[in-house]
């Protein structure tokens, strides 16, 4: 039996769009791929909201998080860590011999612009890593107020995890000044697993030509070469172009605006959905998830049993991200679990979901 | 129209294993990933004859030759290149801002032992890569031999490229002492382009140790820590695991020393049907590709055209590597083109391309 996925991605891909994965293939250098290739690009700068680039890498977005940190940081980046992929960020910068310095806050806390500010101002920095959406606490951060102060800073490369939100917020990547803009196929664009893209801008691109070691398969410089051909560096995943394609038409024929509506409107009525059951929201007010809510245990259920009979009935879920969980423990508090609702998610679908959760709680000590 | 692929690479995918790509996902965070990822595991060992782990990238084979050189080499890596591919590989070397040295013959030749036994002698290196079937020229070299040579040398990294022969020709990697063996999804497996593949060794794992700047995505050490758990350290590509477990199974049924004796069979065939016609081989006598047959257009034909009316019939043809082709103009000598025979591909399958070229030749100046 298929479970539908509710964990915070991979998240459920709809039927037509898993179909296109099997598309018969062509070959990377025909004519055919080319013209695939460059509709895919311009429909990307629309969703991306920037006339610069948007790079396709076969590989996760963790792939395109080691080519900011390769490509782009020459003298000391500043990761702005709250939980758990904005620490595997700065965690990526020192394997690649980087120098990094996290600005840290307690997870479930999101960082402010004054703290940026004030680390930017000592002019140690020439590149800063943000995490728009921090998948492990539900925290979204106020891209438009931590641009007004990166912009202060020109020098600096504003480089954006947007994994689990592009697609599902309004990221507009050229009005916030981002350098590189990441997101990865599984999250809010509702694709399987497997391709990343990056918006590049052109003081990137310079950048990325004063910095040795960039190697070959996350080179910014190789990418973008071969983007102005209509094609890629190497052979890539074909069939998530595929997909990929068929699920740009979808969105833009939804509506991007209406998108993000849909994505505000499921946010809120699970936020109120879990605070009548007597749930709290685990991120600090004001900076929840629209894509993923983030749902302190304050019950103190048997979070594995739910996620078995919320499995026995159809469904994928979380319980609990696990270093987190293990941090709260240690702190003795309530532990979490988080409930996607990004990419093709309808208020229906939630509905049904929020019915399941409804028999399982009380069988799990939730009641 | 779907053109039948006959490039080396992509090639071919029968439309059941294509259809394995639309399976619904699963989280690979799962006990149901797990299981799939340890039967993939198990079997893969036997594909690569080792009982060293075999490693998942959800990269193409580029990836993972990056992987090879950002991982394994300390002092310095001499690169064996005899065509494109091969000369790729030392590229990839010197972006990694590793020490690279090149052993090169002409573009047609094949690197024979006894130069590398020159080379390694000098006890500068501590790495070596050898392409085991360069696509661009269509040589296949003689590991046997070459592994004779190298066994000798202990400190040695022995680091194969068979990204475009791996499962067409036998290689068995603990036998032959190598220690990381790379293949992609997209050549003699017959699964879409998205994944490389490669077996890695204790002696490597060791080595790994030593190196800093390894990165995250393609660290060895990290992706063994995972493998270990049956698991990837980021979201791998899970829909190319569905197909490659399908495929595993379908090699394995069909026997693998039965499916090198068809590739023998397959390359046996195009060989004496491109000489029946007047073409000749273009790799030296003794080194002729199992995978891919590049030959001499002796006839000095238009090739452009020739492609052109093979896609107008529904095969996706090589018309000469451009790179190769530009060296030979250079030299004013004859331009080649090769032919894939790998894969899943029949000797019936053959017997309708080669009738079809029969009709195409006569209109390009090839009768």
């Amino acid at each position: 039996m298929h479970k539908i996925l509710y964990i915070p991605g991979p998240v459920e891909v709809r039927k037509d769009v898993l179909e296109k994965m099997s598309t018969p293939l062509v070959g990377h250098r025909t004519k055919e791929f080319a013209e695939l290739f460059h509709d895919v690009k311009g429909k990307l700068k629309q969703l991306f909201y920037t006339e610069n680039p948007v790079m396709v890498s076969t590989s996760s977005g963790s792939g395109f998080m080691e080519a900011a940190m390769r490509n782009l940081v020459g003298k000391k980046v500043l990761n702005c860590v709250c939980g758990s992929f904005s620490d595997k960020w700065y965690n990526i910068a020192i394997r690649c011999g980087k120098e990094a310095e996290k600005l840290e806050v307690d997870w479930g806390k999101a960082i402010k612009p004054d703290m940026i500010e004030e680390k930017l101002s000592t002019g140690e920095f020439d590149a800063i890593c943000v995490t728009h959406n921090e998948t492990s606490t539900g925290v979204m951060h106020h891209l438009e107020e931590i641009s007004e102060v990166v912009k202060n800073y020109p020098d600096v490369m504003f480089l954006v995890d947007a994994v689990s939100s592009l697609g599902g917020a309004k990221i507009e990547v050229d009005k916030l000044g981002i350098d590189m803009c990441i997101t990865s196929s599984q999250k809010a664009l509702a694709l399987p697993p497997g391709i990343a893209l990056a918006s590049v801008s052109e003081k990137a691109l310079e950048r990325a030509k004063q910095i040795p070691g960039r190697g070959y398969y996350f080179d910014l410089l190789e990418l973008k070469k071969m983007y102005d051909k209509d094609n890629t560096p190497y052979t890539p995943s074909v069939s998530h172009l595929y997909a990929l394609k068929y699920q740009l038409d979808r969105m833009l024929e939804e509506g991007l605006e209406n998108r993000f509506k849909r994505h505000e409107r499921l946010a809120e009525k699970t936020r109120k959905w879990g605070k009548k059951l007597g749930f709290e929201l685990f991120p600090e007010t004001g900076y929840e998830s629209v894509t993923v809510s983030c749902f302190s245990d304050t019950k103190g259920m048997d979070l594995s049993k739910m996620k078995e009979l919320m499995g026995e009935r159809g469904f994928s879920v979380d319980s609990g991200y696990r270093k987190l969980n293990n941090k709260l423990a240690d702190a003795g508090k309530p532990m979490t679990f988080r409930i996607a609702h990004m990419g093709d998610t309808t208020e229906e679908d939630l509905d049904t979901l929020f019915g399941a959760y409804e028999e399982v709680f009380p069988k799990v000590g939730g009641a």
